[in-house]
């Protein structure tokens, strides 16, 4: 007789084509029941219209095809999206500072991480200045039901959540009192099915007010990622955002610096535009170790703004991911 | 007899210790009465403490003590400190995107426009990320009283309330949800006692939320000033800025592009670290012309970090403060 094993394994086959993603990753699967000559497959019916669960329904049914003499049942059943979210790691990059590269450098860390073969998925909580989705290319609207919101896909399968993917135009202004602001977080944590993810990236806005607030107080993230430039006036600043991690006792996991230097080739130099680095006093007062440095690039900034920030190939990626797994290896 | 032109020229000389300004620029004198043989000067007591009031009626009656035959009556009245601030112009600095330079175009203008003579002040409404103060270094904590608070005032005489200078030290954070930072900025505007400008500069904190929306209801602006860098996806945010204006119906006055290029003089060549300039799409949707462009400079960055911003003898601040002035008095 067929075992559960061998189910899953076909059913990881199965995609929800609103999501672009197996019902295995979205973690819809919520049991499977192996009789004589029955197999009966349950699946939450979260953020899936009455269309995509017939879709989805005979997808199983195909894919289980290849188990003779085995009738095949799919039934569907109402989950919370918060149920259904299984993810090992939950990190929010934070700064404090507008304008350092928090989004620069979360999405450079989902993309290491997804080379390394990791499940990966980007929370936008920059309601106000979402920048994300820009970042990835990424324009098609999520999908979704009453019963939940399902994440755009990057190119690269990064799970993006946005409030850039839900605006009539990207431009638009969203002007909202703080307390639709943390309210439009919140959503983005209980009504997305993010499913199962090693790594679910936050990339919180400026500031230590609301969003950052609302964040710590209502997602279990695992720790903080805080991102510096060497200007004296912004380590100052994001300074603050290290006391407010360490009032909410959140374990600050590392430090980037960006915007480090501008290397010119023609002259073998390189210019600390915003002075020199204060990677050292700013890792002594978070204490966590500084996890690297990016310079000034102009290819990337090339690279974000024509939405194909996954091609950038410069070796501060790897570096960062590197870093990462290793403090977070350490820790546990 | 003595009239009341050369008793009020008499008491530009008075000064208040707490803030550093005359009793005429903070606007505190109510009336004059002369009589034969007595001048009385009714003066409003806000943001004076006790002791500072009677100095300041010592400093009155001393000034006028060349108006011989005529003794001198100093009286006190409570006043709001709102009913004594009679500004000219009031320009908010806005972007939408963090870390553009709001806080550094902000106060090269105010740098400009106080070096063409003008009263100015700064109201740092970055309540969170403060950043005013670190420029000017200004460390100084504002004097007041149960009915006002007073200014700080810079090196050169710009006179700046900011978060920071309230704080028990710049790098606490400023923990708060949005109705009290609401509430603070509001403060700065109805409880600071201003006084006489020509001009008072608003530093909005990024985004499109509270802040902004606070200060475009509650205070009388005449205009916005965009600030943006060259990079695309920062054109998007500032964008969003641009499109709340146009819905709170505020006019902007004009563009300014922060960062726009390195220039490196071995080479005696420009970069354009974050991509061509924008300034122009960015004008054509704003309806509004650019004020200038700013370059990337080592030598600001230092400046600013030591508090030294008003030594700054780069030539893109008097041609911002000539924009300015330009376009005010083209819209006069």
């Amino acid at each position: 007789m067929v075992n559960e094993e061998q189910v899953r394994t076909a059913l990881g086959q199965v995609f929800v084509p609103t999501a672009e993603q197996s019902i295995i990753n979205l973690n819809l699967v919520r049991k499977i029941t192996i009789a004589e000559d029955k197999i009966t497959v349950t699946l939450a019916a979260t953020g899936l219209a009455d269309e995509v669960q017939n879709f989805v329904a005979a997808g199983v049914k195909s894919a289980l095809q290849q188990f003779k003499n085995s009738a095949v049942q799919v039934e569907f059943v109402a989950v919370k999206p918060q149920e259904l979210n299984q993810i090992d790691n939950i990190i929010a990059v934070m700064s404090g500072k507008g304008g350092v590269g928090k989004s620069l450098v979360t999405a450079l860390l989902a993309i290491a991480l997804k080379r390394q073969g990791k499940n990966v998925g980007i929370l936008d909580a920059d309601i106000t200045g979402a920048s994300i989705p820009r970042m990835f290319g990424i324009t098609t609207r999520p999908f979704g039901s009453e019963t939940g919101l399902l994440p755009v896909v990057s190119q690269s399968g990064i799970e993006v959540m946005s409030m850039n993917l839900l605006l009539p135009q990207e431009e638009s202004a969203v002007i909202w009192r703080a307390p639709l602001l943390s309210k439009a977080i919140g959503q983005f944590w209980t009504d997305v099915v993010w499913g199962k993810l090693d790594y679910l990236l936050i990339d919180l806005p400026p500031g230590t007010a609301d969003a950052p607030l609302t964040v710590m107080q209502t997602i279990p993230i695992t720790g903080i990622i805080i991102v510096s430039t060497p200007q004296g006036l912004v380590e100052m600043i994001v300074k603050k955002a290290v006391d407010m991690a360490h009032k909410m006792e959140k374990p600050i996991l590392g430090i980037v610096e960006n915007m480090s230097y501008f290397y010119v080739p023609e002259l073998n130099k390189k210019y600390e535009l915003f002075g020199e680095s204060k990677g050292e006093s700013l890792a002594l007062a978070a204490q966590a170790p500084q996890l690297g440095q990016l310079p000034i690039d102009p290819e990337l900034a090339r690279l974000c703004d024509h939405g194909d920030i996954e091609h950038y190939s410069g070796e501060a990626v790897a570096a960062l991911g590197k870093s990462l797994s290793t403090i977070l290896n350490t820790k546990k």
